[in-house]
């Protein structure tokens, strides 16, 4: 496929053109003032794919802000490749930490500095001119469709009800997303998985006011000694999470797969260094990127009671109340997980307190499968261009819509993410390397070949 | 002695007239406005002393507010009796919750309505008002020595320093207080202990930064997961508090003596309705009143990390903070105990944080032996005026400048005091019964008059 690497070359400045074009349009999706912005950039991405050679390129309207869809069906035999993307973007304070500014991109040693350079305006490009080169070079082998949201960045409120209602326009056999990122400019990954969560608030209620710690310290139950029993309590002295029932739906992961993910370059040196921290920590029996990859975790978030100023107060707390989410894997329900929670932690309150627990928040997990088809075409345009296999990665985030399209409309995601953890997303001075941007044009064409050849 | 009843019923007026122009002196020791009202206050008490009788009387400059000092010696070989009492009050706020003015005493229902109506003018003026009966009576039996102080409100910060100076001039057999409680109107007590205090400030800190929970959960010790296990370890199953060596020092008491604190009356299923709680809860193998009393505690007094807004924010805290104090009972030292905890607690700490621990604040426990002659001479005498012999209470609060005298001067206190729990001392609407403050006026000649008997 010399054609790939040669349209590429005769297009770079263009493609860049392009690029920049879209990211001068400040589409700051969290921020009311931006509201023209968003439209902008949809009319901007319409335009984009109807150029590349869509057949057809709409803005359709949601609840929040709209939805780009376009579409070039070339053969009813042939697989449907869904392309997803976000034109939104965060926020850029503070801004006086950019070195140059955040809507007005430059080139510097080798990359864009820009608010959207990666997330997700430069990935989520890289898939319109990826197709521009297929259709123009009569290669393009699979019907696309794309979908473009301009609300990723706010947790896609409008998403799920848009997907809802067009079961029938986003019909595909795979979800082709590229909003995550790669282990190394050298060394590819595919993430395969995404975990779910659980956000749980909860609140020790004990005596109805607060006391004066010598006249009634050691008689009456404090909330906050109890609530640290009760969350001390969650896991145990191997880190294992002590709920009932909260591991029956874990997914086991077979020793192949563990060994795939196991092949995953990882510096533990660099890990710790960068953290300040002398030793890692975690469930016992399971590696660093195991324990936020395959494995659920249980976090305090915020724990908050009684006196917190400065010098002392001899204060016994009527309450103590603390935020604490668990990350999930796939097959544990976060709804169930919650109810799991709920019970059990309201079954260990001592006498003597009263438990009020709330869930704040939740998302499903997420996994690709590695025995998926759509998998083995992507590690097989990984390994054409890098001339290396990728590496299977779980993240431990979460991006729930991701599960959402599972659940609503019953398709797989692969994520093909080009980003490198050094891109600086959602912070100052956000970057994404040129190499990065024209590898991922160059090698999304190859993972429609063999898609569509291995679906055939 | 007929004359005490006597004295009272026919002067009965004027105490009052004086109590209340004491009162009437906004002498708030924290409010620095009030600096002018100090010095009147201690102007006012350096008269009164005079005018009862004394042979001189002088305002003593300290650091802070001045000291009253007052004496008549009759007899070098009677028994000096040195009387302790403060003439700062509490502030006032909120305002508007008072039925009358703080500073305009009233009477209502047969109670002074004031602020420092009981703590400590309406008290401590007894002394004054007992001390002048016994001189006009011919009937002081001891040598008499005032220290009213100006600070106590404020923890008597200037005082310590005053008895190191003065301790020739202090000298004395006892030191009389009454600045505490009796269990009801009808049922005498006196207090025979003070918990001792060692209030302590925890850091940890696990990574750098705060972390994404997502990212990093279940790989990184989050330190306010490893602060709830920390301090969870601190108390066992049967809630004695597991530092090694915290009990070392524990005085035991006599089974005897817990016999008779055992006898004041104490109404559990009121206490509970107070407090809305189901159950007590406290160490076990001990009654309500000895886990405030005769034994040590440990209450965690605040707690905060991480985020405490509103909603789901995931995130892993970079650091997790607790105020923990420990009342502590007599002959536990509380620099000894703030060593032990501050060891203890570093070594529990996990590896993978780092701990950070500060003794914000310290005070000795004090006790006054139910078999010291002044005790027996202060039973002696509320039984003869309420015809019911005295409770001896622990309290679980902490008076440290009672512990300072015995430290600095090497004298016991005796802690006659005639105050009630419905008096809302440092609230709204202070108030102190008429009976109480006359009741107090008699029995205190009694006192001197066993004192002197028993010290022959």
């Amino acid at each position: 496929m010399e054609h790939v690497k040669k349209y590429i070359e005769e297009n770079k400045d263009r493609f860049l053109d392009e690029l920049f074009a879209l990211i001068r349009i400040p589409s700051i999706s969290s921020e009311s003032a931006h509201k023209d912005d968003m439209l902008k950039a949809a009319e901007y991405w319409k335009d984009a794919i109807l150029k590349a050679g869509a057949d057809k390129a709409e803005i359709m309207t949601t609840e929040g802000n709209p939805v780009v869809y376009g579409e070039k069906l070339i053969d009813p035999s042939a697989p449907i490749v869904l392309v997803y993307g976000h034109y939104d973007v965060m926020p850029v304070d503070p801004i006086e930490l950019w070195k140059s500014e955040p809507f007005e991109p430059e080139i510097r040693d080798g990359k864009i500095w820009a608010r959207g350079a990666d997330d997700d305006k430069g990935q989520a490009f890289m898939h319109a001119k990826a197709f521009e080169l297929m259709v123009n070079t009569n290669t393009l082998p699979c019907n696309v469709k794309f979908m473009i949201e301009g609300e990723e960045e706010i947790g896609s409120p409008s998403l799920g009800k848009f997907c809802e209602e067009n079961k029938e326009l986003l019909k595909a056999d795979i979800i082709l997303v590229s909003d995550t990122g790669m282990i190394a400019p050298d060394i590819p990954s595919i993430t395969t998985g995404l975990r779910g969560l659980a956000y749980m608030e909860v609140e020790v209620t004990g005596p109805n006011k607060d006391l004066h710690s010598g006249l009634f310290g050691g008689a009456v139950a404090n909330p906050i000694n109890v609530l640290t029993k009760m969350i001390a309590s969650l896991t145990d002295d191997d880190n294992v999470i002590t709920i009932p029932g909260f591991y029956d739906d874990v997914e086991t992961i077979s020793d192949a797969e563990r060994a795939e993910m196991a092949k995953a370059p990882f510096d533990l040196d660099a890990y710790k260094k960068a953290l300040d921290i002398d030793v890692v920590w975690g469930e016992k029996g399971y590696s660093t990127n195991e324990r936020t990859g395959i494995r659920p975790s249980l976090d305090v978030n915020g724990i908050w009671g009684g006196y917190t100023g400065e010098g002392a107060k001899t204060v016994i707390a009527s309450t103590a109340s603390a935020k604490i989410s668990m990350r999930l894997v796939p097959h544990q329900d976060h709804l169930k997980i919650a109810a799991l929670f709920e019970k059990h932690f309201t079954a260990i309150a001592p006498t003597g307190v009263k438990v009020k627990v709330t869930a704040l928040h939740g998302g499903q997990g997420y996994v690709s499968p590695t025995d998926m088809t759509a998998y083995q075409a992507a590690d097989k345009a990984y390994t054409t261009v890098y001339d290396r296999k990728p590496v299977p990665v779980r993240s431990g985030g979460s991006i729930p819509i991701i599960s959402t399209f599972e659940e609503v409309l019953g398709i797989k995601s692969i994520l093909m993410g080009f980003g490198l953890e050094s891109d600086a997303i959602h912070s100052p001075n956000e970057n994404y390397p040129l190499e990065q941007f024209f590898n991922g044009i160059e090698t999304i064409p190859y993972f429609y070949k063999y898609y569509a050849e291995m679906m055939k």
